[in-house]
């Protein structure tokens, strides 16, 4: 550790005391996130913020001393966003997790960044009411991250995604400034919609600090799910879009394909599916969830797939038990990079079409799971040990290629963070990257919020 | 004309011959809009944009020469935002008016700004389509004018405004450079999300030349309407809140105050209303609409309203009529300042407290009529000549101040432009401001993007 890493430590306890943390093993999660990669490198120290003054406090010495920060929250990302390395000062968020205010009465909610999404909505439930972004990591992401990340889920479709349902920010500005972004109204034009830049932003603008949430009353009656089953990908990829042009809206509609399904299957000890076999699985709710229920299966019949309506909920837990356990069964498989990319929704089964090109042109198997409603794949790499090899790098390259061409884009709910921050002027252009990150340098002139990250060279 | 200004326009004709007007007539229509605001002086010149080449080549020119550029749609603005005064050169995109796509399959539709938003919308009924942003001017105003003003509208509440709208922009800076911004999915966080910086941002930020938009299915079944007359103006702000507490959703809610009431009713050749009298007009759409119709019905009574059911379409179209008569009616009592607080749902009746208290202190009567389902609010300022008076801008600077007070916003649905510029800061505080202005600065350097607008000193 150099000598001013020793002072900037100094400074940090000074101010924060016990709040700083440099237990090696804390530093040495906080290199890495759920996507596997790792920073290089050991971070200067944590600091576990308590308050908005701690966060503060926190960038006022950072900014003095010129010290890159990185945010995080409960470290469940995806695309390394918030992973901390050499020389850096890790913020954690997480112990900011009260929920401040719940309006019934103008269906909003202000909370701190470090709640666990699925905590706030059992807290929410108890007064009928939800937030409906719902990550498939919900049950342990909070609620900054979600923010952070502009993550999705698999209601989106139907329900929306974090950028629909945030009316405000707080935001600490890199110098230490606290910002309130936002309004509390359903209506709010003032100015420019700074809030909106926030959301995804993945730490380069600011720290959040609190946010001020626009729910929604959770939805009456129950739910009904049914699967259809595909003789291949493409044939399933198509019923979905036929199931989007058809009107009905589903709730959740999600697809397996082959290789996804038949790890599923072994991990769970069910029989084998049929070879190439690929299931779409469908939930639809409110108080016409049934006729809806029933319209769907006609649909996904007549594009040829063979339809199951579950009996009961504990049926469709079941159902949606195959499902749940997609990211269990790809670790029985190996190491997983799990990608990202979204389509049109009309573009889907093109878009298995190109993965399949993918997996012979690199003799990969590229088992895939798709948010069929809103047209989001996650097309997952499988190796072994630590590093992604190259020629997954390259296949991910054609796969990135191939959705751009498609209409879509380089990720649909993960963010960029150091795994894509290659292929971010691919998307944008050169001269809407160079804007992007000149917009970061308004909120951030001195470089410090999460450098290398998003908009890295 | 200055030397430079003749050069200017020299420049622009030799560049774009016919495109370019100068007739004196449509340069005076060019200084004002809906809001009866106008510019000090004459613009330079209009140019008729037909393409987006037309618009590079102007900003080009702008840009070389350091002119301002005002963009302009159809001028139906509220706030003075595009209005054009001396030295500007006046950029009108109403020519480009194409639908270039509708894409049912992918719920979308790409378009050039100059489009009417009625004109776009019955285009896409043939296709089962609408676009929701539904401002009281759709009929004059264009899918350009509504996403840079960041338009609402009678529906927002169910339906979303116009950022909930839009999936993407084309953007033409202020050196003639052309940036794609957003994407066509319905997912994506590929960067900072600039698409919804754009929105609402009046003209500062660059020229949209395109935009994706998100569209929704026409909603199936007959809509239900019913009036609620109260006493007075908070018991019918009460039951609105009433309504939005319940949790039944209304398409529509609008609160028609006892002097609107009055206005309307003697341009209409009605009954004089009740002394007093408010109105609350609702309409319930979609397969519930019987049934959520009643259930409100329920809920006004209860909360004192004496309640009237529309018993068919014609009767509906009658008590719709009296709400669209507002403004003409406004028109027969003077000149007209229409204003746009909007506030948390809960606090509408506070907010016509408060409006009550200033009428009393500025000896005024304030015309209120409000889309009670979102608290976005018009108190209307009738004055004679066509001068704004001093003690209106007294009375409508408490106005903002109280709605800030309740926490509220500035404007809700028709922007800043030049009319509430110097309350902008009130609103931000004086770090976001900045923030902001700086922000502009990096899509448009030299300041030549609608100078004097939204973040004018």
């Amino acid at each position: 550790m150099s000598a001013s890493a020793v002072d900037v430590v100094a400074q940090l306890r000074s101010a924060l005391g016990e709040r700083v943390d440099t237990s090696p093993a804390h530093l040495d999660d906080a290199r890495a996130d759920k996507s596997g990669h790792a920073a290089d490198g050991v971070p200067l120290a944590i600091v576990h913020a308590a308050s908005i003054a701690d966060v503060q406090e926190t960038l006022r010495i950072a900014h003095a001393t010129a010290t890159p920060v990185v945010t995080r929250g409960a470290g469940t990302g995806l695309a390394g966003g918030a992973n901390a390395g050499a020389g850096e000062i890790v913020l954690s968020v997480r112990g900011m997790d009260r929920i401040l205010e719940v309006r019934p009465d103008d269906l909003l909610a202000v909370v701190e960044p470090g709640i666990l999404n699925a905590d706030l909505n059992r807290a929410l439930a108890e007064h009928g009411l939800w937030w409906a972004p719902d990550p498939a990591s919900r049950e342990i992401s909070t609620v900054g991250g979600n923010i952070a990340t502009g993550a999705g889920g698999l209601l989106c479709a139907k329900y929306g995604v974090v950028r629909d349902a945030v009316l405000g920010v707080d935001l600490v500005l890199a110098d230490g400034r606290l910002l309130r972004l936002g309004h509390r109204s359903v209506k709010g034009v003032t100015g420019l919609d700074l809030t909106s830049l926030v959301i995804g932003s993945e730490g380069t603008l600011g720290v959040v600090v609190g946010a001020t949430l626009r729910l929604r009353r959770l939805v009456p009656g129950g739910t009904r799910t049914l699967t259809a089953s595909f003789a291949d990908v493409r044939a399933a990829a198509e019923g979905a879009a036929a199931v989007t042009a058809s009107g009905v809206q589903p709730a959740i509609m999600e697809l397996m394909d082959a290789a996804c399904l038949a790890a599923v299957h072994a991990l769970l000890d069910l029989p084998a599916p049929p070879a190439g076999a690929t299931q779409l699985t469908v939930q639809t709710d409110g108080p016409a969830a049934e006729e809806e229920a029933a319209a769907i299966a006609v649909v996904l019949a007549e594009a040829g797939g063979d339809v199951r309506l579950a009996a009961d909920d504990a049926e469709a837990d079941l159902l949606w038990r195959v499902r749940r356990s997609m990211h269990p069964a790809m670790e029985t498989l190996g190491t997983t990079l799990i990608e990202d990319v979204s389509v049109p929704r009309s573009a889907l089964p093109a878009m298995f079409d190109e993965i399949a090109r993918i997996e012979r042109e690199f003799d990969l198997t590229i088992p895939t799971v798709c948010h069929a409603g809103d047209g989001n794949l996650h097309p997952n790499f499988v190796f072994t040990g630590d590093e992604v090899p190259d020629v997954v790098w390259r296949a991910a390259d054609e796969l990135f290629r191939a959705a751009l061409r498609l209409g879509g884009t380089l990720t649909g709910e993960h963010g960029v963070g150091v795994l894509k921050r290659r292929w971010l002027a691919d998307e944008l252009g050169d001269d809407q990257w160079r804007l992007q990150r000149d917009i970061t340098r308004v909120f951030d002139p001195t470089g410090i919020l999460n450098p290398g990250k998003v908009f890295a060279p």
